[in-house]
């Protein structure tokens, strides 16, 4: 029985002595070493190129590395008839909970504007807003929203949620579908996205959205570059109307580094970094599911293709 | 009955309003406007000029506006007979959260780094580390170093604690005393100051701390200037064995705007806003107090000049 790794290479160590400890009888190839085939009945890849999996006649199931499955349907010969499953482990969501909170503490205690003070040598005290007078928004309740939003409730924030269907959760007010969007973003003094990329949430981050939000809103983008048209985001930050933006992700990655978005005063920028998936808590994700599949019972996290995530 | 007021001015408006809310029976009076020297019975202050409280006849208490009294302390006519008070009030203590919750994540997830890869035009992971193999330690354990600590919990870092007394604290592993402090620096990956500026903690900040600490350990000041060599913090990180700093508080203030610890690219400088005190819970601290003293009943968070706060 063998599993097909593809991750980036400098944590292929750290996936290796997971899976070593966790399931021994396990055999772990890492791309481009397929060897034969035919052996290959499980898959789990980030980014793996085109046609690569319609290559493998035995393969059962696919697992993501990362939270979003969007580089996995770019394939046009995915094998649609095999289950897909989502990255959903505590590492990847402990870490997004990590980013969201510093970038909006990053945001709500002006940290752009004392980054530009300190490079002009100035010294002026901004008054500060207690956090039950300022609201965050999180676009997306999955795992990693859910988990972003109670973390959040810590500090104090008045608390709003966006989802596709509705959704609870104790001390946010939640919002759903397109007329609930249109209804949270007036609240919205900071942002975050958390969706996945589908056809319904690519290009969200628009002229109209920013339009919505209150003067100076910040963004927080943590979903995918496709949420976001980068010209209208720029021009946003330059007439005042976002007074700033932690951006992860880009149109183009790694070609974003160094462009126009990376250069903005206004702009933190980090190389999709947010949430990193973590060797030892994704494998014990993934061994679970495959010990679901091979007793014939449900797996956890399956992608529903219909809904894109 | 009188309050004289002396705080930074862009505050006053919220001062005036939230004790004319909370105790309308109060006159308050701004610095420099002092009227009939003999009426005031209670001082609220910040950074008061020396010698100023030695010529108001019937004071009775003494409010700091901050949590510090290092600034009342300096003034040799000080009435040492009086009772002076620490600020301890719900604002302060949530945006000292804030900021040390922010500063932490910030080192540990290496923002530093992604801010010079930003103006470098770089794109470079850096693999994340989970919150459980990190040590966070936290120096001063008053009001704002539990609630810091306790909010640092939620994101399930390992939590060190120290203070010159012993303490307790759930989850924290607690230190006390000049003993427990060696104890405690060789596993502070990212170490907090949070101590109030007497005679056995200027200084601390040193080079003797540094080498002592993990290599590539992150420092956060929001205590006092006064804790830390700035030539020393400057060398250890030059040297690498500081990896980054979050600075809120200098030798001299406004005075390091602009010079070397400023143009660090290893430093993060805010200019001494990382907890400011809010107007309307403050105003319930000292109304609370004031009408404590009026009753004959103990007030809170009196100093004991002996242990300077």
């Amino acid at each position: 029985m063998a599993l097909l790794l593809k991750s980036d290479a400098t944590r292929l160590t750290l996936w290796y002595d997971a899976f070593h400890a966790q399931a021994p009888e396990l055999e772990v190839r890492t791309y481009p070493e397929l060897g034969r085939r035919e052996d290959i009945e499980y898959a789990l890849l980030w980014q793996p190129p085109p046609g690569l999996l319609a290559t493998l006649p035995n393969l059962k199931v696919v697992f993501s590395v990362g939270a979003g499955i969007d580089h996995l349907l770019r394939d046009p010969e995915l094998p649609r008839h095999l289950p897909l499953v989502r990255m959903v482990e505590d590492g990847l969501t402990a870490g997004m909970s990590e980013y969201v909170v510093m970038s909006v503490l990053l945001h709500h205690r002006f940290m752009i504007d004392y980054r530009l003070q300190q490079q002009a040598g100035k010294w002026e005290e901004i008054q500060q807003i207690a956090a039950d007078q300022r609201t965050v928004a999180v676009l997306g309740m999955g795992e990693m929203g859910q988990d972003a939003l109670k973390k959040l409730g810590v500090f104090g924030f008045k608390r709003l949620g966006w989802s596709r269907t509705p959704k609870e959760l104790p001390g946010v007010e939640c919002f759903h579908g397109a007329e609930g969007l249109k209804a949270l973003l007036p609240r919205a003094e900071i942002l975050v996205c958390l969706l996945p990329l589908t056809d319904g949430t690519r290009g969200l981050l628009n002229a109209d959205l920013f339009s919505r939000l209150p003067r100076g809103a910040a963004l927080i983008n943590a979903g995918r570059g496709g949420h976001q048209d980068e010209t209208a985001l720029l021009a946003a930050l330059d007439s005042g109307q976002l007074s700033g933006a932690s951006l992860d992700v880009y149109q183009q990655e790694p070609g974003a580094a160094g462009g126009p978005l990376w250069k903005h005063p206004r702009i933190i920028a980090t190389p999709h970094v947010a949430a990193m998936t973590m060797a030892p808590t994704a494998v014990a994700s993934v061994v679970a599911n495959i010990r679901r599949f091979e007793a014939g019972q449900p797996m956890q996290n399956v992608v529903d293709l219909s809904r894109q995530y």
